[in-house]
Order: structure tokens, then sequence, then C-alpha cells
């Protein structure tokens, strides 16, 4: 059965899953899977690389999907926009930074503008410069985020927004989590560790089975991988990654990591190309317990929202049918 | 309407609202009232002040209320248990450290052990103890705590304890809250920040009338407050606060903190009889935002309950009642 919420009505979806646009792993083949299976799929956009861009748009085929921009990067070769416009997107994602200079373009091109947030003021200012949709994404999710959490901040952004539907991210590795953000009055969620491994995910083999295997308990957040790629990452955002050997050895000792930076980077950089992810990234959040195969996307999305309907149909038996025991 | 789970069956209780056992805030007039609404309260133990502790048992009268205590201050005084026990609690409740030492008289007595954990691994470790209840508590909580959030732990310890019932705290700020813990499978919630501005609370008024004020995007988490309370909090465990004047001073500062630390405790302490909340803690979390008068702690239980079962109708019709527009 369909889920329908405010979010799925105004973008058009079946049910209100959205894959987050993850740097490098979002592609064009999983963001037409996450489509074709009713939700909503988003290319990375991530640093603005536009001839993969333009390829992995190619990739996604007719299916309608977005793409989504680190807003910051964006900023740097504006151009972007209008080649990601000119292919007519279903919506465009953009985070990390200031909207303003882009929504009238976006919105021009009729081209829903989803703006995702970390705090309750930036969602004011997100509504303010006119997003159609707006994230409230919170620190348990996989790669760059702040410091909120998502459960106390969906409800904040909802009640602070206006009646803008409203997604969750942050931490919804499963059906479980998607009953939440609704409950939470989100219109949907944004998943992004739940199809880190998914078939079609760019994600690195090894870093797929690194995903499968970990624990949300295995996460940190930092900024030593954004030093080791050579990313310089404004101020107040973070990495939200699993840790490894790489990060244990320099996440204290940032200064050490800046001394010794080239090497590092050069050995980040090769460890990357090998798939050893005791050195490079492997950038999940806090949903990984939820991880449990490599599967494809479609039945991910299936499963997500079948346990979603399970879940709003136990909870609200909760209510109505009193089985208390009378034991005390 | 009550709300029946496997928690309030397993603590015979109406609704599935816990009161946090916040030290220094939650006395025997508060955990009484959030009794007497049908939920359970919880005078906060704290750092084990026997003589607080025993008239707040006689504040609470005849109504049943549980105990929490801080299981590493505890096990300073371990006499104190024999005392608390004495007084038959519905409940205690440990958090933060190793409660093996305690878990067999706790049981033995016939009290429920509810067991705080911050991680996957340590609720496996609460299980293994015997824990009746566990409580999965996120980062966004107000107080001590760590640094996984709570909607993604809260169904991996699930998952993980094998039908132990599951309480969710952290970030559940009203009824939207609760009925996303019930959704990712806990019996209920405990709420701290909710029930900081009760009438009942004992917080300072400055203090209540800042939580009314704040939002959770002002809360920070750190140690900065426990060096100028003279508290000395083994790791993993940090303290969520409002940030203010006196954090901004010293949290990026904490061996300035040590230096000047004799006169910053007298400074503090001078504070906090004041109730100059500029300085002195507001320990408070991320659910500040939906705190937003000083009311009674009965109608706050009745607010979260009618909220979260209307939340619970809701998500249900979601799936239910196909309102699509068909417009896309």
């Amino acid at each position: 059965m369909p889920i329908v919420t405010p979010l799925t009505e105004r973008l058009g979806l079946d049910v209100p899953v959205l894959l987050a646009p993850m740097a490098g792993v979002a592609g064009g083949a999983l963001a037409a899977a996450v489509s074709s299976a009713g939700g909503l799929g988003f290319i990375g956009g991530g640093y603005a690389d536009r001839d993969w861009l333009a390829s992995q748009i190619e990739a996604a085929g007719n299916t309608a999907i977005g793409v989504g921009f680190i807003t910051w990067a964006l900023a740097r070769d504006p151009d972007l926009l209008a080649l990601t416009l000119a292919r007519r997107p279903r919506a465009l994602f953009l985070s990390f930074g200031a909207v303003e200079a882009f929504a009238e373009r976006i919105k021009a091109a009729g081209v829903a503008l989803i703006v995702q947030v970390q705090t309750v003021a930036d969602a004011r200012r997100a509504a303010a410069a006119g997003a159609d949709v707006i994230v409230a994404q919170g620190t348990e999710a996989g790669g760059h985020g702040s410091s909120r959490a998502t459960l106390p901040l969906v409800p904040a952004v909802v009640d602070a927004v206006g009646g803008i539907p409203v997604a969750a991210a942050g931490g919804i590795g499963d059906g479980r989590g998607l009953a939440a953000a609704l409950a939470l009055g989100a219109g949907g969620a944004v998943c992004g560790t739940a199809f880190f491994a998914a078939s079609e995910a760019l994600s690195h083999p090894n870093a797929k089975r690194a995903a499968v295997e970990a624990s949300g308990d295995d996460t940190i957040r930092g900024s030593v991988f954004d030093l080791a790629r050579g990313l310089d990452w404004p101020e107040p955002w973070t990495m939200r990654t699993l840790a490894n050997g790489f990060s244990r050895q320099w996440h204290g000792d940032l200064p050490g990591l800046q001394a010794n930076l080239a090497a590092e980077q050069t050995r980040y950089e090769q460890a990357r190309q090998d798939g050893n992810t005791d050195i490079a990234a492997v950038i999940i959040g806090e949903g990984a317990d939820m991880v449990r195969a490599v599967e494809p996307a479609e039945a991910i999305v299936r499963r997500i929202t079948a346990e979603a309907e399970q879940a709003l149909a136990r909870g609200a038996d909760l209510v109505r049918v009193g089985h208390r025991s009378g034991q005390a």
C-alpha cells in the first residue's frame, strides 16, 4: 500500500523514501532504482565534477530522479546548476550552505527545491528562502552534518516552518525509523546508510562489506577524513564515518595530522583506491545496525515501506486495543 | 485512553511515560505527580546524599515511585541501596556504570531493575546482568550521556536484547516523540527536559524560565560544568546543558579552566545559589523546543499522552486512507 503524506503529494511519490545524495556513492543507477521503487533517488553531485555528473544523469535514463549538491561547492562552480536544470530533474537537494543565490533559478525552472538543514534557525532561513521541502538532518547521519539529533530536531522544525513539508534525515535505517519520522510530523525520510550497501551503490565492495558488519556503536563524527582528502569544509560541518585505524590515529590529534599532511594524504588516496577500509573512510551513520546485506535498492525500499506500515499499524493498536493484563 | 505496551505491563502503568531521575531536579513531589498521572516518577538519587534522599522519599508519600542512581556514585556508598530498598520503591533506575554488583540485591528485593545504556554493546551487557527494563539513551538527552543518538539506537537495542522491554530516552519532549519511540519498538519513553520546568521540579525558577525560552539549538554537550562542580565523571560520559557565558568561555579551553579551577568553582557555586543562568548550568536537552510553559507535571503527562495517541492514529491513517490527489 502507498504511504501518503504532504511530502509524497508534493513530489509525486508512492512512498516517502528519499535517497540521500551521497557523494561518490549515489550515482544514476542507484537513484533510478530508488525512484523506480516508488521513492525518489538523488545523484550525489558532491564536489561538482561535471563530467561525472553528466554521465550519471545519463545513467539514470528516463527515470525521474533528483540531484543533490553541497551548496558551498556548487557556489564555486555555479554553471553546474544550469547544466543540471537543463536535464530537468524532479528536484534539487541543497545541503551545507546558503541557498539564497540559487533558489530563484531552481524554482523558476519548475524544479522542486529541497533544502537540508541541521538547526531550527537554519530551517527558518530555508523556509524564508522558498524551500519546497525542508530536510531536518540529525547528527547520527553518515557523512557531513552537525550536532543536533534527528528525534528532537524534526518536530521542532515542523513547528517552525509553517506547513512546508519536512523530511527527516539521520539514523533512519529501516521501516521503524520511517514510521518514527512520520510520528514526529515529518512527511518522509531521507535514507543514506540504508542504501550504502545497495547493489547499485558506487561504494567499494570492501566498504559495503564493512557497512554490513558494522554497528552504529562503531561510528564517529570528526574532520580527520576531510583533512586527509584535502577538502576544506567550513564550520560547523563535520563528517560521520566508521571509526578505523586512520581515525583512531588522528581523531584526537588534528595538529599532528596537519604536520604530516602530504604523506598522509598520499597514503589515504592509495588506500581509497585499494579499498583498504582501515585507512579509507567508510562513510556511514548510526543506522548501520540495520544494514544486514548487500541487496538491490528496490528490495530495500520495499522492505522499509512494509516495515513502516507494520510499525504504524502496531503503534495505533497500542492505543486502540487495551490488552492490559491487570496484574500490574 | 491508556497506551498499553510490554513496558507498561511490566511496571504496572497506565501510560508509558517515565520521569528521568534528574539529580537536584526530580524530588519526591515531582516523582509522585508523574506517578499519580499514570506514569512512573523517579527521584534523582544523584550523588548519593542520604539525608536528602530520605526526605524526598518521604515527600512522595504513599505514591508508588522509583529511585534513580548514578551507578558509579552509588558504588562509593553502597549502603544507600539498602536504605532505598527498605522504602520499597517500584523500581530502581541505574545509569552510568557497571550494575553487576547491585543487580542481585535489587531483584531479590522484588524491585524492578531498570538499566540505562548509551550503546548497543552496553545494552547486551545490561541484559546479561538481568535488567528488567533497558533504557536506550541518546546524546540529545539533557544531563549526562554519551554520543549515540536516540532514533537509531533504540531499534538496534530492541533487536539486541531479546524481548526485554526497552524505553527510549533523549529528545522526547512531547507526544510526537513518545509516538516515535513506540514506532521504533520501545515500550515507552523516559522524559527529563519535558519535566524540568514542571511546577513541582526543584529547578531554580530562573532555570525554568531559561528552559521555557530555549531552543534545542542552544544546547551543548561537554565537561565544563562537571569541572566547575568538582565532579569527577569518568569517560565516556559528558553533560548536555544550555550553552551560556560560562560554557562559551571554557568549552574550548578545558586546560584554562583547570588552571583557574579554585576561583572558577567559587564563582560557579555562588552563581548556582543566585540562580544566575549565564554561569550556572541549566541542565536540559534538545527537547527544549517542546517546553513552552511552567505547568504541573500531571498536565504534562496528560498532554504527552494525548499527543501521542493523536500521532499514532494519524500515522496509521497515512497507510489506511489513501488521500492521494493524483496530481503528482
